[in-house]
This record gives C-alpha cells, sequence and structure tokens, in this order.
C-alpha cells in the first residue's frame, strides 16, 4: 500500500485471530443462558410447557437473530482480516472495541429478548451493532493509512472494502437514529 | 468429484473448524451450568442432600446423554468434515445451522433434564437432533455438488457418507414423527 | 510398542488436543460463576460485606482447590499425551469420559463449596475425581495394548508411566473409600 | 541468557499459550453474564428500563474497565511470553497463579460493580490484580534465572522488562496498600 515504514507490529497476527475467534465462539454459546426453563405448576402438562415457551417467542427469536449477527460478523471480519499483514497499536485498541461489543452482545440479545417492544431495548441492541461497525470501520482506515494491509491488496480493493463497510455503518447509523428519533419524541 | 469448478471458498478450511471445535468445547462444558446445587435446610444432613440429588437424577442422565450426543456429533463431523478441501457460502451458512442448534442444546438438555415426563420437553430435544442432523446432510449433499470434497474421496465413498447421514437423518426423523403423533393424539 | 498392526486412527491428535484444551480451560473459568455476589443492606458496609465473604469462605477454598486440581490434570495429561501417535476408537472414548468428569467439576467444586462438612458432597466431589483418575489409567493401557504409543516410548517408561497412573488411582480410589465408609457408618 | 544449562521444560511453549490464551477469552466474555436484565412492571415502559439501567452504570462501568484490564494483561503477557524458549515447572506453576487471578476477575468486576462505593470491594479487585501483576514479575525473575529466555533478548533487554514489571507492581502496591489504609483506619 502507500505507506512504505509501518508502524511496528503489536501483537502477531494469529495470535489476535486465535483471541477473536475464541470471544466470538463463546458469545454465540453463551446466548443460550439467556434462555431460561419455565417453571411449570403440572410438570407432565404439554399445554402449561407450550404456553411458557410460546409467551418467551421473542427471547428465541433475539436468540437466532443475535446468532445470525454475531456469524455474520465473523464471516466479515474474517475477510477483512485476511488482507493484514501486521497489526500495529491502534488496529488491536480497536480490535478490543470490537470484541467488548462482541461480548456485550449476549445481553443486548437477553434485553431485546425480554422486552422485544421497548424503544430503549431496541436502541441499546442496534447501538452495540453501531460500536461494532464503526470500528470495524476505523481498523479498516487506520490499517490502510498505516500501510498495514497486504502487497497483493491493491487500492482499488482497499477502497472498495471501505465502502463496503462505510455503507454497513450509515445503514446501521441510520436505524440507530431512526429509533432513537422515535424513542425521544414518543 | 463431479464439478471441475468449484464456488470460490467463502472461508478457510482451518478458521471454521476453530469455530465449530470451540462452539462444541464451549457448548459441552456450559451443560453443567444447567445443574443447580440444592437448598438444604441442615447443611450436615446425608439424607437430605441424597434426597434432593436423587430428585434431579433426571437432570444429571440429561446431562450425560447430551454430553455423549454433542461428543458424537464433534466425531461424525470430523469425518465428514476431512473430506472437504474448500468451504462454500452454502456449506459455511449451513455449518451456521448446525452450530445454532449445538448452542442450543443446553437449553434442551435443561428443559427434557427438568421436565423428563413432558412431552413437549421430548419434542423440542428431538427436535434440535433432527435439525442438527438435516444440516449436516444438507451441507454435504451441497458439498459434493459444488465439487468441494477432495480429489482422493471417490464418488463411492462419498456416496457411502450420504446414505449414512441420510440413515442417521430418517431415524431421527422417525422418532421425531412418533414423539410428535403421541404428543398431538393426547 | 508390542503391537506391530495398530488399530485405525479415531480422530486426528491435534483437533482431540484442542478439544481436550478448551474443555478444560472453560471447565476452569466457570469454576468463577459458582462465586456469587452476597446481597447486602448496608451497600457501603465494609463490615457487612466482609462477614458475608468470610460465610462463603469454604467456596473460595473450593475454587482454589478445584482450579489446582483441574490444572494438575491437564498438566498431566500433557505428559500422557505426547506418548500417543495415534489416537483409536477406545481411547477416544475414555478421553471423552475424561472430559465429562473435567465438565462436572465445575458442579462437584460448587457442591463442595457450600456443604463442605456434608459428608455426600465430599464423596460426590471425590468421585469425579475418581472416574477421572481411572479413565486416564484405562486410557494409557489401551493405547500401550493398542500399539498407539510413539516408538521413541520404550516399554520400561510405558510401564512407569502406567505405575504413576496406578498409583494415583489406588490413593484416589483408598481416599473414596474412606469418605463412603465414614458416610455410610454414620 | 546467563544459565546454560536450563531446567527441563515441563511443557510445550505452544500448549501453554493455548490455554492462556483460551481462559483470557472466556474471562473476558463471561464477564457479561454479570450484567442482568432488570424486571420491569411495564415491560413497554422506556423511563422504567431507563433507569434500571442507569441504576446498574456501575456495573456497565466496571465491566468496560474489567474488560480493558484483562485486554491489557493479555496484551503484555504476550510481548513477554515471546521470550521464553522454554517452560520451567516453576514457570508453569506461577502462570497457574495468574490465570487463577483471570479466571477469578469476573467474579471481581461483579463485586466492584454491584458495590462501588464499598471499601472491600475495591480491596478485593485490587487486590486480584496484585496477584497477578506479581505473579508475572515472579514467572520472569524465574524465566531470566533459569536460563529460559531466547538467545536473542540480551541481558539489557531482559532487565528492562524486569524493571517495567516491577514497576506496574509497585504501583499496583502503593493503590492496594493506600486503599487497605482507608479501609481499616474508617
Amino acid at each position: 500500500m502507500t505507506d512504505e515504514h509501518p508502524s511496528v507490529p503489536a501483537i502477531s497476527r494469529s495470535r489476535l485471530e486465535a483471541l477473536y475467534d475464541a470471544v466470538f465462539s463463546i458469545a454465540m454459546t453463551i446466548l443460550v443462558l439467556e434462555l431460561k426453563v419455565p417453571d411449570l405448576v403440572d410438570r407432565r402438562s404439554v399445554h402449561e410447557l407450550g404456553r411458557a415457551l410460546a409467551q418467551h417467542a421473542p427471547t428465541f427469536a433475539s436468540y437466532l437473530l443475535s446468532f445470525a449477527m454475531l456469524g455474520l460478523f465473523w464471516y466479515r471480519h474474517n475477510w477483512q482480516y485476511r488482507h493484514y499483514r501486521a497489526i500495529t497499536r491502534g488496529m488491536l485498541a480497536l480490535h478490543f472495541v470490537q470484541l467488548a461489543a462482541a461480548a456485550f452482545f449476549p445481553f443486548c440479545a437477553a434485553l431485546l429478548g425480554r422486552y422485544p417492544t421497548n424503544g430503549l431495548a431496541q436502541v441499546v441492541y442496534i447501538g452495540c451493532v453501531l460500536v461494532y461497525a464503526w470500528a470495524s470501520l476505523a481498523t479498516w482506515v487506520i490499517a490502510t493509512r498505516s500501510g498495514s494491509l497486504r502487497m497483493e491488496t491493491g487500492e482499488a480493493e482497499a477502497l472498495a472494502v471501505r465502502n463496503r463497510l462505510l455503507r454497513w455503518c450509515l445503514v446501521v447509523s441510520t436505524a440507530f437514529a431512526a429509533y432513537l428519533g422515535i424513542l425521544l419524541t414518543r
């Protein structure tokens, strides 16, 4: 890329990748801990269990949505990450912001699952995605500017990735603003 | 295999394998979080603790069963996975379905452990296995058709694996149908 | 070793090692989930928090003991594992027994931490160690007999490892028998 | 380094690194389990949810602080670890002390988040950091003395790392002493 004197690598690529994968796999799996087995009066009653589970339908929907979201984040990160040849301190710091948002996701999922019609729960959920999205974009921009991309990644491709990330950030930001607007004008 | 122009790989084999192994190991280990230490009136009473643990015997049985099931899924996936030389988008999506089912397993185990005689709990448990089994079969079929199997895997072997997966799907589907039938005709 | 025609490997060494390490690291880390923050009447009272934490001293002791035990198991397994050149089906099945015991450990730790003077809690705790110890020994014996040890591991060394494992099994079995005896004769 | 006959390695570098990374990633991710979804009377009330979340603001602050601390520990360990060419028994034992402190961190974070103004909660939190810091320094000192550093690590660099660790230990010890002093003189 443009810069010929990249910053000193802060950490090995493979070790950060391992931490990233581990945090995502744990976050995806502990989503399930928010699903609670209901208390039944009649332990054998199919109808009572059915009603209890149906009542928690939003929690199950939130589980599936959040699992898919984390899977998508992980998949997209994979494409972004393969372009890096070194991880600078700034990129590492922003990766920790991404990881903190991902690790925070199970709480957002539980909140939305329990109060799906509460505007604040929706804003917190989208807000967490928002932080993750902008941190991803910032990581990419810093990586490009510090010359941390692989030689094989041309300027056109770097720009294309940036634009894709930017579009994503704008979509999420718009959704966030819309939900926040609804919340504040109520 | 048959197709000479496989789709572009969506993700590296090793990274998906790492995610898969991590989700399975976490799911197998957090099964234990559903086992709760009982509250005792007399903290030193062996009889009271014995009665309390005996009352939760189905939960312990469900723990062991579910641990063995996840171990078996993991072992079988290992045999399937070694035939892939690339992971396409479709295979990745179906892997996420498998992972979502595996990550959901601790909830099913807790539900069955608490209400072992409740028909709906049984149906949910087998239903989770059903989703996992069909997603495994679908992954294999897509892998075969998209030419994502290794060169060394002959057509006969590909067919043998498919048939083994199909038999498993049929057994699980039959069990699911039987339990669902009992549930609905009650 | 003695057998020149070992069984077909059931799984790659590295993948089972990864699963083993993951289950142990998760079990060691979720031990902490059994430590509960106490409820205080006066949130600022140092004395009240001190009394509450002191009351849970056995839980903290059980946490430290169990963390050290799991660390020791993991360390010993490491020494055993490096002698294997292949993992047969029998060895894999016994590894799952070891993993099930390790994953069950956080429950035993919580039980002992809550009821340290309850004889049954002590027996359950030692019983879990007992299962792990005998499964380790059985894995070694099967590995030796099926010719799954590395060439470099001589018969004398194989015997020495077996004897060390056997001594450990006997110590744990004696402790188990003693605690069980106390329990039954009370 | 100085010693030409280092102790026998107790464990492979890569396997301890994998355990270390796993424990840290799990500890960082299960911090979130201490954040509880509040119970609301009116499920749709934005104001009620806002008040409930605001009341738990210290818990969220503790989450962020603890995530950043664990991230920092992990990052620093990474720099220390790359100098080791072998892990002796003493270094392994001290690594387990570090891991026990890291795995204990979610409890400290929950305690501080719930009782941020309680002097004892503050002392416990800093005490956990203290144990981790001194164990890190001790590991480095033992590694240097047992000749377990890489050839490329000169004496000057070994001294510089030791001094950095020592400064960190002294800062944490001072903070610990100050908070303990306030606690005892109240």
